[in-house]
């Protein structure tokens, strides 16, 4: 069950350099800028998502305040040097040498909604200190809100049920401390990976698997009861039992002999779980285990939590859909040079395009909370106001002359995406295919209101 | 342009301890284990996959080298001991304290084909040392198979072509490392992550992109000949000049007049790629740039690869697609208990079993190397010899006694791939959707050949 949760992500200790998580072509890139005298042109880069995944209504940004502890340790030493030394000449090793971000950066806080095209970040400096912090902040910011924006639809299907996050085993061993982040984030209660309670304090779950059962055979063959008695006497009668490694109802026949009927919970983790469920919560009820919860686990998603909303289930296990993006395993963002100098530029090729010059955004909302529209403004555009409807800023400072701007905490960044998602118009929160629930305006720089 | 590869990874410095990344469960079965005297019972656990992803011919094997090196990082010090504490006793934290894996593991060696049921990985020992590396393992090879088996079919579909991996920015900062690796074992011939070269060895890539065309703009506006003009001086003619990021057929004009014809590259990063190649190809030629190379790239999978065959392509550069496992992003493999004390031990759930036994695999080649069957045998069972099929064991030592026997370098690993390769049946290649190319079949234990 959950253990308590602290309030704030502590940063590992002695974390290595991240410098070297960036792809080379930034490296020639600033080697040629320094070389023709362009390195250190006023720029403005922005991150945004061209489309959402196919059908979806919303993203959900994650990874905002892992990206701005990661950027704290992007520094070269000479070890870094050393790597890239030989595509590089010495003005650009020393200047990697000293280089420290000393630019802004604004965006939206962790947690809140996204839409195509919302500026999620917006690089402010030199052409090369931006430029430099492309890869390591399209990884992190892709992946973790890939993960968010899948959590929220499983949160929002699971309609008010706990979720353990229980998909460390099917990606990369340090995506999943991230990705037990994230689902954190938009609301799951819990997560079974070890080292995101330690670095996230994300609340911890888990009791046993087939395996410990399967331990407890004989020469005489299964003895599913004192794999029961085990697990019972070590970890006290609230455990959660896993009781479908052999027959299901001879398992939940056998864990209420073993625990009595003031067993916290069973789990159980294939076939049709509907049905089982429901033969599941009548068996313990017949056996007066009224208050034993049932876990369910195997493969679930979104579509398949919303399938078992009315079926007595207390308390979700997902996996490898939640770790895999539930079809979209990343979010699409880019990383654009917006504006140099004060002059917006973009790139024109098919399919390609973005908007030019920088921005900021704003959300329109109904009295009732309910979002409508967002507006892309030139960046220091303001709009007018308009009856009935409450601008909201959605860019914070994060970044301010190279110093990362006090965060919110883990816990204070998931209240704010729960009450983000509570402005969703009503049709956002479908779990079918549709448009993006919350229309993006530009407003183009040098429009009148611009 | 790749820079030359060495032979063995580097482990990287002081890597902190990896025994956090695991599931909360690992821990809490050993402490029951412990407490009712089961936990050094002598166990056999196995790494599997029930499956292909959905229409796959073949696996591949990735991230076993990278497993080993993360094992020999497994230890709990006093920091991860307190993280764990409050949900242990203290027998177990002892325990814990003093952990060292003291069994075997044999395994595919990486770059290895598997098919449904193939035990990639197989780990002797008592049931808590076996039961505790669940997670760790799961996670690296689920990722890196995943990833492997995806590149594979690229690198197939590619046909000579150089492939350069540069997807990085769409997937968790250091899964984009283990996904640069995984590609280059498959035949991928570099890539833009600098800490892949770092850690792996693998060979860099990388020249520029759209922000330096773009950084090049004044008042009056683009200067995409003098980004050019830079990029060269800089990093000398035989660079690849990005064509795309205003009119391509003047951008490639633009590229031979400032860099003359001997100019290495240009790259295309969107619109009809095939359609674009042809164009810019002719135009090159008749500019007497018959040698400067066509690279694209943008969104390509397997696919589109396959598609560009007929094209003047000279060579891909392969993002999103690569590091998300091309619609497969993990390799769905599962460890599980085969055998306690020599009895052999499955789960009987429905979609869910496993065969029971410990196992060891054979592959049965045509003299002509042609593979035509996978053959899985109690693990001290032996095959009859069969007239025209030579036997091969697939399973190596990868762990003595809790020691990791010296494997192959990651270039050793690349060799051995692409001689598996050319034993798939001529329909294994294909990348339309079909069974698995080399069937398997399943001596039981206790059966006459077992």
């Amino acid at each position: 069950m959950p253990s308590p949760t602290p309030t704030r992500s502590s940063h590992p200790p002695g974390s290595p350099s991240t410098a070297l998580l960036t792809d080379k072509y930034e490296l020639t890139m600033i080697r040629a800028a320094l070389a023709d005298g362009t390195a250190d042109r006023p720029c403005v880069f922005e991150v945004f998502a061209r489309r959402l995944p196919a059908g979806r209504r919303y993203g959900v940004v994650g990874g905002t305040g892992r990206l701005l502890e990661r950027l704290e340790d992007f520094r070269f030493g000479e070890q870094e040097l050393a790597v890239v030394a030989d595509s590089l000449d010495e003005r650009t090793t020393d200047w990697l040498r000293h280089f420290r971000f000393t630019g802004d950066i604004d965006g939206y806080p962790e947690g809140e909604l996204f839409f195509p095209g919302s500026p999620v970040l917006s690089i402010r400096g030199g052409f090369a200190e931006c430029v430099l912090l492309e890869t390591l902040a399209l990884s992190v910011l892709n992946h973790d809100s890939a993960i968010a924006s899948a959590a929220a639809r499983m949160t929002s299907a699971a309609h008010g049920r706990p979720i353990i996050e229980m998909g460390s085993r099917r990606t990369h061993e340090e995506a999943a401390v991230a990705a037990a982040r994230a689902a954190y984030l938009t609301g799951f209660a819990s997560t079974s990976n070890v080292e995101a309670t330690r670095r996230h304090g994300v609340p911890s779950a888990g009791t046993s698997a087939h395996a410990f059962t399967l331990l407890h055979t004989g020469p005489e063959g299964p003895d599913e009861a004192s794999a029961f008695r085990s697990q019972v006497a070590t970890l006290g009668v609230d455990t959660t039992l896993l009781v479908d490694t052999y027959d299901i109802s001879r398992g939940v026949a056998t864990a209420i002999e073993v625990a009595g009927p003031e067993l916290g919970g069973v789990r159980i983790d294939s076939g049709d779980l509907g049905v089982l469920a429901r033969q599941v919560r009548s068996q313990l009820d017949s056996l007066g285990a009224h208050r034993t919860r049932i876990v369910v686990s195997g493969d679930l998603d979104e579509y398949a939590i919303a399938a078992l909303r009315a079926e007595p289930v207390d308390m979700y296990g997902v996996g490898t859909r939640l770790v895999t993006g539930s079809g979209a395993p990343t979010a699409g963002m880019v990383y654009k040079l917006v504006e140099v100098d004060g002059i917006p530029v973009a790139k024109r090729s098919a399919q390609k395009e973005s908007l030019p010059g920088a921005k900021r955004a704003v959300r329109l909302h109904r009295s009732s909370g309910t979002a409508v529209e967002e507006v892309l403004l030139p960046w220091s555009g303001t709009l007018p106001p308009e009856p009935g409807l409450n601008q909201r800023e959605l860019m914070v400072p994060l970044v301010r002359a190279g110093s990362p701007v006090p965060g919110p905490s883990l816990s204070r960044s998931r209240e704010l995406h729960e009450s983000a998602m509570v402005t969703l118009p009503w049709e956002g929160l479908a779990l079918s295919e549709g448009e993006p629930a919350v229309p993006v305006r530009v407003v183009p720089p040098g429009s009148s209101t611009g």
